[in-house]
C-alpha cells in the first residue's frame, strides 16, 4: 500500500484524490491546502487527515509519495522538500513559470535521486498511448507527419489567466509533451497566434489562439492547433501519419447516440465536455504508473526532464511568437 | 453501337434515355409514350425520333433493344412483342402484379430464347456488388443473417399506390431482388406490416410500414424493414453478417461536410435525395451489363426468371401478412 | 447506507459486489455462494461477510437488500424468501423459466407489497436511455420503427447453454425487455432461428440464429437479430424511427484510434468485449436506481411484473418458433 | 454554344475535353497538342478538329473560349495571344512559374479586359463550396482557424518534378488559392518542409513534406499540411473552425462499404484515388462556372489576379523555407 499527501484540494488535486481512492494499492494520508475548507472537504470525503501546515504531512514518515496539485508558483518549493524527505512526487506540470528556477531545482535534487513524475497525463489516455504503441509496432512505418488539434471548450477566468504563464506554458504545454511522445526531441519551433476570443486576454498581453510548427530530430513536422474557446466542446484530436500509414484519435462522447432529422444526418451529442471527464482514465492510468514505477524501484515517466523540456518548447514559441523567426534548440 | 427503342417517357424512361446518351456505345433511335408531349420532350432531348405507335418503334430493323419503361400493365405485351421481334428487353420492375400472367408471358417466348433483362438496379450499386463480391472472396466467411433497410423519403401520389399492386409488390420487390441477389433462393417468408405513415394509404387497402423476414436455402436468415416515409431522406442500407465478419454499407451523401455546433457534433447533411440520384452509377451500370452481355452473346442477368421469383416473393409476402403465417415456397 | 447481501458469487455476482463497492451509500454486509471458495474470494475482495447459509444472510435484520445473482432455479425461492423477510430485492433475469412458477410466486408474495427490480441492466445504458429520453422529448416525433441488433461474441458453454432455457429466455430476452421500454406493450411475436453456429447448441435442440419480430399495441413494428458469435465482439446496437427522425445507438470501443493504410481506411478497433465491459455504467446505473428508490420509499423500475412480461414474450417467441405463425399476446 | 478550342491533350486537358462533351451548351471544336499523336487522339475521341498549329485553332473565329492545359511555360503566350483574339481563356495553374512574367502578361492585356479564370478545380468541389456558402450563412460564426490537409497518393516523376517550380508552386498553390477562397487576404505566410520521400526531389533541390502557417487579414490562422505521397490515397481534407461552431469536409470513397471482422471494425476502402477522381464534378462545375459567366457577361472567378496571388503565396513560402523566418505580404 502506498501512502500518499495531497498538496492542492483544488479542481486538479480532488481529480487526484480520486484516482488514489479508487487505486486498490494506495491510500490518501494527508491532504493540506492554504484554504483550509477545501482541504476538510477532500479530506473528509476521502477519509484523509487534514494537514494543519505543509510539514506535518511532508515529514510523517508514513507517507511514501506526495501528490503536488497546488499553485504553480509553489511547486519548486514543494518539489525540493519531497525530494530530501524521500518522497516520490507526483507533480503537476509546469515544475514553475521559469525555465531557470526549474533548472536550480534540478541541481538542488538531482544528487538525491529523487523519484518525480510530472503530470502530462494525456501520455496515459487510452487512445493516444495505443497510438504510440501502434507506431512502435510498425502500424503505420516511419513517422513522418503529426497533427495535434487542442482546443479548450471555454477561456479560463482572468485571474487565472493571469498567472498562468501564457498560453504556450499553460496549455500547449500539454501538446509540447505530447508531441515529444511521438517525436522524441524536437530541434526546431515556430509559433504565431491571434487575439480572437476574449478581450481581457489581450489586455493581459496574452493570445488566445495559436498554431505552433515543431520539427522533430528524424525530420517529422509537427503542427499544433490550440484555441481557448471551442463551442462544441473540448477539442482533443490527433493524427500520426507515416510511410505505411495514418493513426488518428476522434474526440470521445458520454454516449453514442445519432441523430437524423429532416435537416441533418447521423448529428451526434456533445463530447466529454472537459478534461475532467475526457482524461478521467489518463488521471488513473498516470497514478497507477507512478506507483507500479515505486513498487518496482522504476522511474516514473515522464520525469523531471520531460517537464523541463516542455517549458522549453514553451519558451521558444514565446519566443516565435514575438521574432516572427523559427528557434532553434540546442540539446538539452 | 446498340440501337435502342425506349417505351415509356416518364421519369424512370428518362434515367434510361439518359444512360443510353452517355454510354459510348449505345444510341437512342426510338422514344415512345401514349402522352406523346413527354415522347417530344425525351427525343428532342436526346435526340432521338419520336415513334407515332409502338410498331413503328418495335419493327424497326434497325433497332437491336428496347427498354419497357412504361405503366406496369403494358409491360407483358411489350415485352412479348419485342421478344417476337427478335430485340433485346430491358424490363423495368415487375414485369407484371399477376404472376400468372408472367407465367404465360414466359411460356409464349421462352422457345424464342430471347434477351431479357429485368431493371433490379440496386444489383448494380457499387456498394451493394461490392459487399456482394467480397462475401465471395471469402471477407466474411459463410453468409448467417442479412439486414436491409429500404425506406422511401415521402410515399409516392395515391393514383401510383392505388395502381402499384401494394407495398411489396411495388417496393419491398427491390430488396426481395436484393435479398436473392445474397441469399441465392428463398425457402420461406414471413410479413407483417402496419399503416402509420398516410390515411389515403389504409384507405386503399395497402401497408405503408412492413417487416419482412426471409430464410435462405443455406439457413441464412434476412430481415428488410421498409416504410413510405422517411423525414431523413432516402434510406437504403444493408448489413451482411457471416462467419467470419460483416459487411455493411451505409447511407450516402452528395458532400462530405460535417457540421458541429454548441448543441450537437458532426452533423452531416441530408443523403442522396431518392433513387435518381442515390442509384446514377447504378443504372447506368445496369444498361452497360445488357450492353456488354449483347456484344458478346451472353444472357443479361437479373434475367425474366429473377423478375418472376421476386413477385413470387411479393406474393408470398401478402399471403403471410393475411394469414400471420410463415409461407413456404416449393421450387421454382 | 443500504446494506447488501449478495447471493451468487459468479460473474454477473462479482458485477454487483462491485458496483455495492463503489457506490457511496451502499455496502456489501454478506456474500454467499454454494461454492464456498467462490464466496469467500467475493467476500475477501469486497469486505463482506461469508453467510455459511443462506440463513444467515437473509435473516439478519441489519440487512436492507439483497441481490440474487444465483442459479436460475434458485431465484423463486430467494426472491419469495427476501419478499417475506421484507428486504428489497435486485434479481437477475429471468426470474425462473417457467412462466407458471414466475405467477406462482407472485401470487404468493404480491400482498406483501415488496420492493422487487428485475436485473434488465440494458435499460440503465446511457445510450439507450438517452434514445428514450429525446423519443419522450419528441426528437423523433412517433415512434414507428424499432431495429435491435444483438450479438454475443462467443457461444456459452455446452452446460450453460443446456441450463438457459433456450436462446429466446437466455439471450433475447434481454431484447425483449428492451422493445417493451421503448414501445411498452407488445401484442404480437413472430420469431423463426437457425443453427449456423455450433453443432452443441442444436443437439441440445436449441437455436443460434433467431430473428424476432413485435408489434407494440400503438403499431410501431420492431425486430431483433441475435447469434451466439460475433467474430468482431459484442455487437449491440439500436435504430428507433419515427415520424420525425432516427435515434441509433451505434457500439462502443474502449479507444477512439483509427487507422488507415495502403488497404484500408479509418479501420476502428475492437468493440467494448462483452457484457461486463459495454455496461459496466449501466450495472452501476441500475444499483444505483434501486438504492434511490428505496430511499424515497418509490417501487424500483424494472419490475416485476417486467420479468414476468418479457419472460411471456420468449415463451411466444418459441411457440412462434414452432408453428411458423404470429402469437398474439392476451393482456397480461 | 460555346466553342472550344483546347491547348494541351495531356491528363488535364482530356479531364477539361470531357468536361466539355458532357456539357450541354458547349462544343470542343479543335484541340492542338505538339505531340501529334495526343492530339490525333483526343480530337478523334471528342469529334473535335486537329490544329495544325496553335495559330489555326486561336485564330478560328467560331472559337469562343480556349482552354490552356498545355506545359507551364507555354501559358503565358497562350494566354496572351487569347485575349488579343479576343477569345475566353481557362487556364490552368500555375499561370507562370515567375512571378514577373505573370505581372508583365497583365500589364499586356489589361487593357482589353480579358476574360480570364485560372484553373483552381477545388473551388468548385461540391464539399468546400458548401463549407464556404454555410460559413457566409453564418452556421459557424467568425472565421478563427483553417486547416487543410493535402496529401498526394505519390510523387509524380522526376521530369514533372523538375519542371514543376516546386512544391509550393507545383502542390500548395492548390491550398493557397483555397485557403484565398476561405480566409481572403492573406498577410503572412511561415513555411517549413522535410525530405521524408523521395531521394530524387532532395536531389532536385526540392522538398517533398511541408507545413505552411498563414494569418488572414481578419485574424484567422491557418495552416496546411502537404506531403508527396500517402499509401493509403489521395488525403483531401478541411476543417473550418469559428466562433459558433466548426465545419469539415471528410475525405471521400467510391462506395459505402464497411467491414468489421476479427481485428478490426468499420474498416472504410480506399479514397478515390486522385484529383481526376476526386475532383470530377469540380471540373465540370469549374466549366459551367466560365460558359455561365461567359453566357451572362460576367467575369469568372478565379480570374487572373487570384492566379498571381497565388503565385505570390507560394513564392513567399519559398522565402519563409529559406530565411526560417515570417514573410509579411504587402497590398497586392
Amino acid at each position: 500500500m502506498i501512502r500518499f499527501a495531497l498538496f492542492g484540494c483544488g479542481r486538479i488535486g480532488r481529480v487526484h484524490a480520486d484516482s488514489i481512492d479508487v487505486h486498490p494499492r494506495a491510500e490518501l494520508a494527508w491532504v493540506y491546502d492554504p484554504i483550509e475548507s477545501a482541504a476538510l472537504e477532500v479530506g473528509k470525503r476521502y477519509g484523509a487527515a487534514t494537514a494543519p501546515d505543509v510539514d506535518a504531512a511532508m515529514d510523517d514518515p508514513n507517507v511514501d509519495a506526495v501528490v503536488i496539485a497546488s499553485a504553480t508558483p509553489t511547486h519548486v518549493d514543494l518539489l525540493t522538500r519531497a525530494a530530501r524527505a524521500g518522497k516520490a512526487v507526483l507533480c503537476e506540470k509546469p515544475i514553475d513559470l521559469d525555465i531557470a528556477r526549474v533548472d536550480r531545482c534540478w541541481t538542488e535534487i538531482a544528487a538525491l535521486n529523487p523519484t518525480v513524475m510530472i503530470g502530462f497525463n494525456r501520455r496515459f489516455d487510452p487512445s493516444f498511448r495505443e497510438v504510440r504503441e501502434r507506431i512502435a509496432a510498425g502500424d503505420i512505418g516511419r513517422l513522418e507527419q503529426l497533427i495535434i488539434v487542442s482546443r479548450d471548450p471555454a477561456p479560463a477566468p482572468r485571474e487565472y489567466i493571469a498567472a498562468s504563464g501564457g498560453l504556450f506554458r499553460d496549455m500547449t504545454i500539454h501538446d509540447f509533451d505530447l508531441a515529444r511522445f511521438f517525436l522524441g526531441e524536437v530541434v526546431e519551433v515556430y509559433a504565431t497566434g491571434a487575439n480572437v476570443v476574449a478581450d481581457f486576454i489581450a489586455d493581459l498581453g496574452d493570445i488566445d489562439s495559436a498554431v505552433t510548427v515543431l520539427r522533430g530530430s528524424d525530420g517529422a513536422l509537427c503542427h499544433i492547433t490550440n484555441i481557448r474557446r471551442s463551442v462544441f466542446g473540448y477539442d482533443q484530436r490527433l493524427e500520426a501519419f507515416g510511410s505505411d500509414g495514418m493513426l488518428s484519435v476522434e474526440n470521445q462522447r458520454p454516449t453514442s447516440v445519432r441523430l437524423s432529422t429532416a435537416t441533418q444526418t447521423e448529428a451526434a451529442g456533445e463530447y466529454l465536455n472537459f478534461f475532467l471527464d475526457r482524461y478521467t482514465t489518463a488521471y488513473r492510468a498516470e497514478l497507477d504508473h507512478l506507483i507500479t514505477a515505486m513498487e518496482k524501484g522504476d522511474q516514473p515517466s515522464p520525469g523531471f526532464s520531460d517537464g523541463r523540456e516542455a517549458l522549453a518548447l514553451a519558451d521558444a514559441a514565446l519566443e516565435s511568437l514575438k521574432t516572427g523567426s523559427t528557434v532553434r534548440l540546442g540539446s538539452p
